[in-house]
């Protein structure tokens, strides 16, 4: 059997004690290590679940995953996933190719940064469709996601913006040469994603969103030192420092909004006076 | 502190270690048990927990929070909710309850059916809003939903449609005569929640979806009985026995959709041929 196991969003314990039974029994533990990370070390996840854990990166997922699901006819593998199992394309393609090979799959689903995002206040079934937003290059700036956000803003919908983490990356050099060198991790900011997301819009000028556009940071969502901060984009570009250490999240509101939800949100607010201001004349509309 | 704790979709173990330690040492235990239900009673999870709990029903939760959040200044509370603890709207109107007590609040996420509802193969961020379906009356047949899926499928999305749970309600005459006698629980089925759009989009004519339209319906989402069918509307209003007992839900496809979605639901299609000539047709265009 594979199991998909989801790890939730913060540090060991958020697995569910279904997921750990699974984990304790398994013939081999992989961990999924590129989508999202958890908050702890591996090495903490080893000694808590007292097993060893092989780290599955992008290529060994995507291009061996025959190895992950070997014997997985006889034998117990689990695959562990931060968040939802199903949160990321790469696993419903594990399923598949489990599917192919006649491997039974069972799923023990988690908290996902999709339905954790709840906790800033903002109501789930107010949200559109998430969109991702990538490290810009100075060559490569993919803007996808603002038509994304202007189909969502024109039905007054919030839009969850998912920040791109790095980790195990090469630079350009290293991989030109061939050689196993990686690069730190990196993770963006609410900051970074903020001011990306105000170039694209200096850039297409349709007046999706702009400076006095209200969202929501987030940062460790369902963590104990979970932190939301609530602002203007033009705030959040600089609020890096009140949400903290990754991984950030960030919601741009959307005009349907709830008087319940600014009344949630307003306790996040970097200046409450100026967060009712901008709300009652440009949000709370059905 | 006031400990808001996601229990999962589907049975006891489905909680996590860190909620299973909240639940073990908190004063006291409250179970919310009208917006959503595990798949197993009440005695089980207080065997499992080794706690009593007191199921708070809507009254108690909407008029009667300051019981609940007594003396939680002091003590530990723990507040249980199927899924995660902010699926529903009620319980962010308890969280800005224990605020203006200054009540410490901390949550403990989990899966949610809107997270969960990845395992249908269907991408989340290919999702737009949430709808609700509501039992119909004779002479109250709320159509919101309608608006909503009309404008998720204008931008190609996925709808997730949450499906009615009566428990504890009165039968008119019951309540009228001040009795508190209770009628039986009932849980909206795939089969009624297709008739009941089908029935709408006869009434209001705006070709929103239609017979043909592909869905998939879910059930059990979670659980080692997890069952899901895809077909079209037409063929769903039928399908109830194939998905088997509560709770059901059901996704409405958007055409928009990725030919990884198509492989991954045509394993659960009634008709696998007809599946692919719709989905052909009329799907994963972008």
């Amino acid at each position: 059997m594979l199991y998909l196991v989801g790890l939730g969003l913060s540090d060991e314990t958020d697995i569910t004690v279904k997921g750990l039974e699974v984990v304790k029994k398994a013939s081999r533990v992989y961990l999924e290590a590129y989508t999202s990370i958890l908050l702890v070390d591996q090495s903490v996840l080893e000694n808590y679940y007292g097993r060893s854990i092989v780290v599955a990166d992008r290529e060994m997922v995507e291009s061996d995953s025959d190895e992950i699901l070997r014997n997985a006819e006889t034998e117990d593998v689990a695959f562990l996933v931060v968040g939802d199992p199903f949160g990321a394309t790469t696993h419903t393609d594990l399923v598949l190719r489990a599917r192919e090979l006649s491997i039974p799959v069972q799923t023990v689903p988690n908290a996902s940064i999709m339905s954790g995002i709840g906790a800033t206040g903002l109501q789930l079934y107010n949200f559109g469709q998430t969109v991702s937003m990538v490290f810009f290059l100075d060559n490569w700036r993919p803007a996808s996601f603002y038509d994304r956000i202007k189909e969502n803003r024109s039905i007054g919908l919030h839009t969850l913006v998912l920040l791109d983490i790095k980790v195990k990356e090469q630079s350009l050099e290293n991989m030109a040469r061939g050689r196993k060198i990686y690069e730190p991790p990196r993770y963006m900011t609410v900051g970074q994603c903020a001011q990306q997301m105000l170039e694209i819009e200096e850039e297409k000028k349709e007046g999706v969103y702009g400076l006095d556009s209200l969202a929501v940071g987030a940062a460790r969502v369902g963590g104990k030192t979970e932190k939301y901060v609530a602002g203007t984009l033009k705030q959040l570009c600089n609020a890096d420092d009140i949400l903290g250490p990754p991984l950030h999240s960030l919601v741009l509101l959307g005009r349907r909004a709830h008087e319940l939800e600014r009344d949630f949100t307003r306790e996040f607010a970097i200046d409450k006076e100026l967060w009712t201001t901008i709300w009652d004349r440009d949000y709370g509309k059905q």
